[in-house]
């Protein structure tokens, strides 16, 4: 039994997380820390686990998480969770970090995006980026992640074999994404109200998102050189949910066949990629409470364009089922216990 | 006041005609035509109306409408329109065809996409496109209108400012567009069931919608030389609203201000076309209900890229309203009537 | 033209004042006031009257108001309402009042319900309830309208046949309304955000809604004696819209025929309120966006109970449409104007 | 390992069965029939299986499904149902039926209601009707249970103690319940389309629904006596979940307290029940996606009236899962697995 502690569990990641790991056979959930909630009952908090979950929200103290658990999951808002983990980590406590504060490699980059300096400067290298397809062996070897966002994690999945194989013409990557609302958290803010999104559809951040620097930083690892994209987020009226639909300019004839076959050589082996078959394109409804991500290509050789559409759940593949899939891989566990 | 049929009236372009047309103050509604539900009340159909609407569905009958009414407004399927389109014009009666058959100047290109042969090739160069923002002087002089898709509004009114001002390199536009339901008409097939749609969003047609060639053409037309687009539409969770993101690779550097000052000098005397304010968007619920289209436009002058979003309500400026707006030019009223 | 104000204009019954006011041929909006949003353009919160409504938001002056206008429409916070009533009615304006400060005639239930002394207790005999459908003489000669909630006016247009004619047992009434979210106007509170009320429903305020002691008013009035009733609101996931099932036993044998024969008696000449045809019942679709009510009934002799569905939209007849109503009458105007 | 058969696959409870048996540790899933789709792959029909489930949608084969497998669940309409059931008892197959046909112990009374002789009048008193809180020990010994409706689930639960108690009056059991739009089943008609639902909401089978006299019968057996309901079934913009809202008029003045505590005693030990705290009331988010039953109960003295609340996943403990559970018990296996 892996003994766990999630710190900053009455969000959207927070309660997923506890669903997940409830399910997991090899996991016992110790702790459970919130600053607003400590006292009340998870379950009142998140009453869907009313009569199935018994725990009570505590106040954060890192002397009884590092007593009690081995890997603590870190669901703060960024530079709190970076100021947490450097006092986890000098306690041995293993650790999964879902916010943004160790997924750039940069703390430049981070501090230009996110407007504030970066407070475990010298950790930053030492966070292996938390997606199992493309650094599965350094999640193994490591004691400290970073969960990637939902969104890089739909639009690197879907690009990566374009830049890795070179097949598009360099600055024509254009990613149209679009999330449901419980990708921003639970913000009580009047643009996240039920009456200001239902029935309702917009882009937003254009030509300024958070998640633009994290997709470039891998994309351009995977490509070996700079890559820059034009990304744009759109919200979605679902609960949860992210689509990303991924354009190119080919840099030579390629058919639909011939793009499917280098995403099956890619993916063929993934137990939670599936490259769907030609002329099909995934839904979100599809991935929605799993750890998949769907993906459809589409190649006009005539045109010299690519399309790939990619979807996951943006709070399970995009979040709290890809960091039990991390934890799995660090505790030498089969990568799909309690995902499948 | 303005005598008026409406052919096929039943379906969601039908209703919304209704609406608008309840409201004008120069149309009087003479027959609404059906040919699976004559002899009931349209309020048994549209149960908005009730109470509101006293008429009963009849089986067509060009004679009658010739009698009766100056206009009809034909809201049939494709190539059912075009036969019934003839049959009125010898008659006399002027005509706003609301399905594809008339939009399209190429009946190559319409076979090749409707997979039918055009019914009335005779008719395709007397038809004019019915987008005012374009073609007002034109469609004043006509008696027969070829009302423009929903897709093809949203996008041509986005994009013409870039291809008509040679701002974007040949080849690089991409419309990712994104539509409520009603968009696919009342098709009763499972994946328009609520169960299918609701909390779920997905791409379809990719690489093969038949608003595409109507794209084309009408950006071509603006560009004086060939214009190819990438199109891939989405459904989304809404009943109405359609959104299109645009983007193109700046073929000189061009700042969001001046971008914005080329599309106020296209659009600033426009009553129906509205171009946001610098840093703001379009969401669909701002147009919904309405005739109106929001743009909203951003470029990047270092990575040479440009975004433009346009939003409009896909059965108002997109279909029923557009119509009415279309109506107004013919009959010489102020073109604003009943739609403000 | 009838000159008019609005007080706190950036709520929910604000934005759909102007959209039926904008229609209305008799009306100038000349002041739309806000405490928080002065200074900002209206369409800069409500971005659908983007490039049609260009008018600034300003801070309340009641000399302002009183120099300008004829009529001022209150959409303010309860409490905060009655004290500006008192100002504008001083200085001779004309009121509709859209909160629920002058609803109730007894001020110690006004002060158990809204738990607060109720500001302006002289005022509460002078003004008049404004359903037309029940007090129209009364509001036509009135200075001064309190306009009923959206959940009174959908549950006493339903039941008031059943008790103005002593149909039911006393003590049978039992009203469980299902209501859109925008029915509790523009709070930024945890329970409205999107992801809690979309793809979700619940009961609320189970035993103690503000709105039982409005509607046991009206119903008690009507009926002569008091009339008690049980009323469970629940919360739609829609924007916009009422429905009200409402149940009682029988006081006699009577048909589902003449039960609507009353109901008809009732509302047969009414221009706003619609008694289905038998076997139909109302959905809320048909009435959002209108001024309308619909009612279906229902009556079972041999098990001696009646079943009775009102539906309104919350913001129309429920609110702001209503509250034109209440202004046609008032002016001498007919009072479908701008309605119809 | 419970070797399985699924007749009917690919409706919602069918691909509902599918989910929970993935995860069910002790079951193994043979053959998975559909009469439309035989030859495709299950995971064509439900994508949400994509990579996940490997299996060839076949027709229907008694000799087969008695050949390999214990146990078989029918996802078929009624009537044919029946027809199927018998087949397969005959070879010997232990059932699961999730139609209507064995849950109403008269075959006069199924007659009336589902308009079609019962096809297997014999079979109706040898099924055990599938609802473990009611009836525990005799579906563990039970080769053959009906598992209720989803709306007989929320309602018998919600309603029992009242009945069983004799703590109301004779007739005045309301029941109002309002259900996600999946328990139609899949039904490709005009009222499920995605446009008339969302952002809608109705009554139906009004004074008529099927599920009236499945409801009876079973209240009656518990209050050991007959009792008659008023019932009216409510359509729900969502996808899945019923939530409840039932009234009674008290026999004696009882509090919630009290009124809490009889519920307790009747479910306190349950392990898919959940009596919530005082002052709380369910919500169908809570219950999505689980087995569990949610309960909210208030009493007013005063008034007599007492109101109790019950919500569950329609597809959940409203169908498939609570067939597992009945699944676990006709095994000897613990009634929780694969279900927590």
């Amino acid at each position: 039994m892996i003994r766990i502690s999630i710190v900053g569990a009455t969000g959207y990641t927070g309660a997923e997380l506890i669903r997940w790991l409830l399910r997991h056979p090899e996991t016992a959930i110790m702790h459970c820390t919130s600053s607003s909630s400590a006292g009340k009952k998870v379950s009142s908090i998140h009453t869907e686990f009313e009569g199935r979950l018994d725990l009570t929200l505590e106040t954060f103290s890192a002397d009884k998480i590092a007593r009690d658990t081995e890997l603590a999951f870190l669901c703060l808002p960024h530079a709190e969770s970076a100021r947490t983990a450097v006092q986890l980590l000098k306690k041995g406590v293993r650790l999964i970090d879902l916010s943004a504060d160790f997924r750039l490699k940069n703390a430049a980059v981070y501090q230009k995006w996110y407007k504030v300096k970066h407070p475990a400067k010298a950790e930053l290298g030492k966070f292996v980026y938390g997606l199992p397809e493309v650094y599965r062996r350094e999640i193994q070897d490591s004691d400290r992640v970073a969960n990637p966002g939902c969104y890089a994690t739909a639009s690197i999945l879907g690009a990566l074999p374009l830049v890795k194989n070179r097949l598009i013409k360099d600055g024509t990557l254009v990613i149209d994404a679009k999330s449901g609302v419980s990708g921003a958290g639970k913000k009580v803010e009047p643009r996240y109200l039920f009456c200001q999104t239902h029935e309702n559809f917009l882009a937003y951040a254009v030509g300024a998102h958070r998640h633009t620097p994290e997709i470039e930083q891998e994309l351009s690892f995977a490509a070996r050189k700079k890559v820059d994209i034009t990304f744009v987020p759109h919200l979605l009226p679902v609960n949860r949910g992210i689509l990303a639909t991924i354009y190119g300019t080919l840099n030579k004839k390629i058919s639909t066949r011939e793009l499917r076959e280098i995403y099956l050589k890619q993916y063929g082996t993934e137990p939670f990629v599936a490259v769907l078959p030609e002329g099909e394109f995934p839904e979100i409804r599809s991935v929605q409470y799993t750890n998949h991500c769907h993906i459809g290509v589409y190649a006009d050789p005539v045109k010299g364009k690519v399309i790939v559409i990619s979807a996951i759940d943006n709070l399970g593949k995009g979040a709290s089922s890809q960091a039990v899939q991390n934890m799995n891989l660090m505790f030498g566990l089969d990568e799909k216990t309690g995902l499948a």
